[in-house]
């Protein structure tokens, strides 16, 4: 009986560390940002957290979970401030390792999405509305960072790496594999794995996502 | 008794079509907003989707209605999806529509602000606050899709034409009728249409709010 | 038994009016900004209300306190109301007066940052998920100000004096005296007369956060 329970415990103790690195990449991304737009040692904190713990506190209050997350294990807000302190000193290095971050930040991508929407699940949304939640968690962190920062948010710009497509896949996967009543123990980090892979041959392919689509009858028929 | 069943079921049902045709236009006007800003495609589908949904979400937010309404009924998500794969495509179209899609907008506004009012007042909140929630209703996705876009918002700027002025006369008229006791399937369509007249009219006539007043006196006095 | 009734009573109607003349400074701030941006009156109106009263609405959605204080109490969206309509037809005289608005402004801060960090304990939040709070209360209008105004909020810029450093110092202090059990009637007064009188002299000396560290010997070994 000890081994299962052992299995859970470990693998329970995996998916906590994992979201603690998670949490602690993402702070590093809004540390630097901030460290770029010259902000000083307070905005580089605040943008720590923001991005670390937006999108979790927008799904814990559409959710109706209150307090979110962050406000209940303290070391949800100890970890960004642990990378404020570390981008504060030592952001020549962690600039160097930006493909590493990017991994890491990809990793985070993933299980935030997945675990955002396997808690809207739990809490009864439907599936679209879980998917959308998990997206937001993945990627509302970033967009906070970017509005607080006045950068046109990654997430919307042109030319950016796919980062939302992947979640948005991600998530809608685990709402199928909930739907068909598949295993969550395989299916959640299938799903997570499945969008960190994505994200990274998006980053190394330079995937992007297309503008508008503009008529080009109109161009030609204007040129004739 | 089949009458006034139907009676209720059919203005009903007016309604809720009433109510998703003036999501696909606020999520229109973010998605345009976002193919003008030259975003991606999920850049579109995120401010058609924050501008749709925005201030009905900061709405039971507050009043803590949660999940909001846009997180519990899935056409409120989906419509602003549509609204985006329509505006990707054929988005020269519609901006050549553009004064049709600011009636729609206008329609959006006066039937949101007065349903934001009505709901705040039945989750017990004071009429001011009641008002206060059915303008952040009526403006607070537009306000949000500025945000996002880096763009002032036009619900502050100088040279606008009336939009928020028109959204609170509504919403106060709704408090007084209730206040009043006066019967709501009477007093809330007509607070809405006044509330699309005004905004159509303001936006005609290019009627707008004052800058701050400036004291004449001190300009004139150093002149002298 | 009267006189401890009275006691409480004066002490309590004191800490209602200096929340109401925080509020008010914090509305006047959130103006003086929409008039220098040239936002219309609306702007100013919507620039007064966020910057008075988004803190305390962020702490209280956190919490699972809904509504908040401010749809709660019509006073907190009055104040910033009349402090709008002021800020409107008497703002060269009130920018005049820039000292002391911001000699309130840090009473205000000192206030909100306290009363939020105890608002997070009573409701059984941990010590520094309540002082985080309390910050945010502190700090939360400006930074949406800040955001809609779209300026480079004062809370993260380089050069600008210290403002959030005193309000975590003292809601670090209040949650000590917390733990510590001491009488908070004498604890909070104290920790909120040290945010002001930190503030106040943070202003006068100009002290400032630091930018993030770099790293000399990287420039001194390029130099050579």
């Amino acid at each position: 009986m000890a081994a299962p329970d052992t299995g859970w415990m470990s693998s329970h103790l995996a998916l906590v560390v994992l979201e603690l690195v998670g949490i602690f990449v993402f702070a590093i991304s809004g540390a630097l940002t901030a460290i770029k737009k010259d902000f000083d040692a307070i905005g580089i904190l605040i943008l720590a957290e923001v991005t670390a713990t937006g999108g979790g506190v927008i799904r814990d209050l559409i959710i109706g979970d209150t307090p979110p997350a962050a406000f209940r294990q303290v070391e949800v807000l100890l970890v960004p401030l642990i990378a404020a302190v570390v981008a504060f000193f030592a952001h020549p290095v962690v600039e160097r390792l930006n493909f590493t971050v990017l991994l890491f930040d990809a990793a985070g991508l993933g299980l935030f999405c997945v675990t955002g929407t396997l808690k809207a699940l739990d809490h009864g949304l439907g599936p679209v509305q879980s998917a959308a939640l998990g997206v937001t968690t993945g990627v509302g962190g970033g967009l906070l960072r970017d509005v607080i920062a006045r950068e046109t948010p990654a997430l919307v710009q042109v030319n950016t790496d796919l980062y939302a497509i992947p979640a948005m896949l991600g998530a809608a996967a685990v709402t199928v594999a909930h739907r068909l009543e598949l295993p969550m123990s395989v299916a959640a980090p299938a799903a997570a794995a499945f969008v960190f892979a994505f994200r990274v041959v998006a980053m190394v392919r330079h995937w992007t996502a297309p503008r508008a689509w503009t008529r080009r009858s109109d161009a030609s028929s204007k040129r004739a």
